[in-house]
């Protein structure tokens, strides 16, 4: 998100591209049809939380920003299917009076209906762009492939990968790429142009596969009157997850989210291993590369003690998304609490009474999201009392005094009886 | 389709289904959009001729016989284009008055609108199966797809000769077994059941494909309450044309034709090489087979001339299409020309001013389609005098006195001098 921030301020409008649609066709359990009208309601719901994250780096306004989900243009209007007992209007003014009339929902007429009510729905400005654009059926995608070999698709390394191993490749899956190579060619139809893609090293593949899917569709550019210059394609190394070993997934539970709060973040930052410290301060910070140059060959020779390091990165990353003074507070918060075994200032507190179980207390204030986690992290004896070190090993311990307790690395609760 | 009309007698219903869309798809001239509304024009009116033919064989009555362009189910509503100036207009009935609303025809519900339309011209009856049908979409196509492997479509020969070759296989190529295999699957959900497909010998990877299609289906078959037994694929030889190299095809001009007069027929029978025999008895005869060996070890022996048995075998076709009589009247008329160098008693007779250019006389009467066939024609020493056997010897032949000329192997005209 910072190499998008960087072109934004360039006074480019950055896409998100959201890949619903993609991710429907990936899913091993998924049905015969994708439900485009139950999907989106999910999308639009991820999405508010995702931009409220990305409201910290980039300016969202309409002019600077702009996410579409994929299936915007995937998902055909007879894909829609709705209950026979629907009640789908038309609505015509005669002589100024309104008058409705029912269209059977089983027809393509009711479904184009509700299909273009449900894009109104999203935002009107938006959605006249949507309506209009020419939307990908199976007739376009199959032109689409007239122009793309087998053999360029099979040499793909997952896919060479697969054969070697004697594993089974599916044929949606050989379509991937095609898919998303069309959505560089839509997003050039709808905002005019699409001069540059960013993501993972994973997708460098897919990517390039849009600048070929843009040089096919040349021609019909020059009809639409939009820029037919091919996109540059920006690859950036894939971000590794706190634990060093998969790469940052909010599922694996490796991740740090820039919506996390200035002590978390800085107390993840300070978990990842040794080896991630450079890569970090690549992917991560504004730091000048011959700075980051200099850490490496630091952290190399050992000049420095790799945690003063960490402790700068994770201020500096702090800082980016909280400020210079909260980065501070949270680095003095850290140095209190770990150094010397106290309690952060800001640690809640619950008063209680005497003879409840743990357990209880943890699930009720939202310390631990469940009994089996909890149950997780008594076995690993990650929960103790604060004073006296003294490890939890049982699921059934009862409080009998006020303590505070410590649950895993970083959480902390001051239980006093009343 | 001798083999359809053996169906039909077992009282099954027989149903062609014009691959209009896979052709489009194969077509690489093609353009970006399939232009369905146009082609089906083209379609109406080849199915026309083609009807005309088929009655000959198999009872064309709505319970006995269907035919479906695939377009019906490949072609999406997206895939209309109308002029921005179309009028569209949806109509509603309030208080007995009919009010015509105008509807944008570059909007989803304006294609729809259209596509309703287009689709109840053909035939109010099919049409709400049509209208009621799912549509293949994109999205469905790729839900196919992952059923599908990659190993399971390599393998095909035809794939195979091009990888071998080092030739280009397009990604569209890969797709078309997959899409002949949906019509299978499609025509079970609209008529209910899909028990056998019938093909030639090169279709048959392309029938198992709609085997395989209509088991990854079961559970929807099941849903729609249609049959969710899978095809029986019959597969037949491919019928040689004419001159004995390729298959038989109208554009190779190799061909006979059901709707031939008698007399055509059974000349073009008597042309095909004398190794087609055998063949020509086994797919377009209903002779026992017992009978055909008899007459493939006569061949094999000499001990039957061949012309004397093609002349059986053109009796029996003839006989097919036209009835014993006109068969016995076709041979007569054979035999007289050819054997005694007579002209066909029906053979055309004009009447011209002398001093006119051959050329001129047989292009108005449409003895031959162009100037470029008649000098073919005679370079190939192809035209003569009947009387004399002189051969034309030159494109600018002067007709100079009545005769009888004969064109190529059987076309005839009587010139008269007035």
């Amino acid at each position: 998100m910072s190499a998008a921030s960087d072109v934004y301020k360039r006074q480019c409008k950055v896409v998100f591209v959201v890949g619903d649609f993609t991710t429907t066709i990936g899913d091993p359990t998924g049905k015969n049809k994708a439900r485009p009208e139950i999907s989106r309601e999910k999308i639009e719901s991820n999405m508010k939380t995702y931009l409220e994250q990305v409201g910290k780096i980039l300016l969202t306004d309409e002019k600077s920003f702009s996410w579409v989900p994929n299936s915007d243009w995937f998902t055909s209007v007879t894909d829609i299917n709705l209950p026979a007992d629907s009640k789908i209007g038309f609505q015509v003014v005669h002589d100024g009076v309104k008058i409705t009339t029912p269209v059977d929902p089983n027809t393509i007429v009711g479904k184009a209906i509700v299909f273009e009510n449900t894009r109104k729905q999203v935002s009107e400005q938006t959605s006249v762009l949507r309506r209009q654009i020419s939307v990908v059926t199976l007739t376009s995608f199959l032109w689409t492939l007239r122009h793309i070999t087998h053999a360029q698709l099979i040499k793909r390394d997952m896919f060479q990968d697969r054969l070697a191993k004697n594993e089974d490749l599916y044929m949606h899956e050989m379509m991937y790429p095609v898919l998303q190579g069309i959505d560089s060619s839509v997003i050039t139809t709808l905002y005019g142009s699409c001069d540059m893609e960013i993501g993972g090293t994973d997708q460098t593949f897919n990517m390039l596969m849009g600048r070929q899917i843009q040089e096919i569709n040349k021609i019909n550019y020059e009809t639409a009157g939009v820029s037919s210059d091919l996109q540059a394609v920006v690859t950036m190394d894939i971000l590794s997850g706190t634990d060093g070993v998969e790469k940052m997934s909010k599922s694996l539970d490796n991740y740090i989210s820039i919506a996390d709060e200035a002590n978390d973040m800085y107390g993840k930052v300070l978990s990842i291993p040794d080896a991630l410290i450079v890569q970090y301060f690549r992917l991560c910070t504004y730091m000048p590369m011959a700075e980051i140059e200099e850490v490496a060959r630091d952290l190399e020779h050992g000049a420095k003690n790799p945690k003063d390091i960490k402790m700068r990165l994770a201020r500096e990353i702090v800082a980016m998304y909280h400020g210079q003074e909260k980065a501070l507070m949270a680095e003095a918060a850290f140095t209190n609490t770990f150094k010397h075994g106290e309690v952060p200032h800001d640690a809640a507190e619950v008063v209680i009474t005497a003879g409840e179980k743990l357990i209880d207390v943890l699930l009720r204030e939202h310390v631990v999201p469940s009994k089996t986690e909890f149950r997780r992290l008594i076995k690993e004896g990650a929960i103790s009392v604060v004073e006296t070190a003294e490890k939890i090993d049982t699921p059934d311990f009862v409080i009998t005094k006020s303590a505070n307790f410590r649950i895993g690395k970083r959480r902390f609760i001051k239980i006093v009886l009343k």
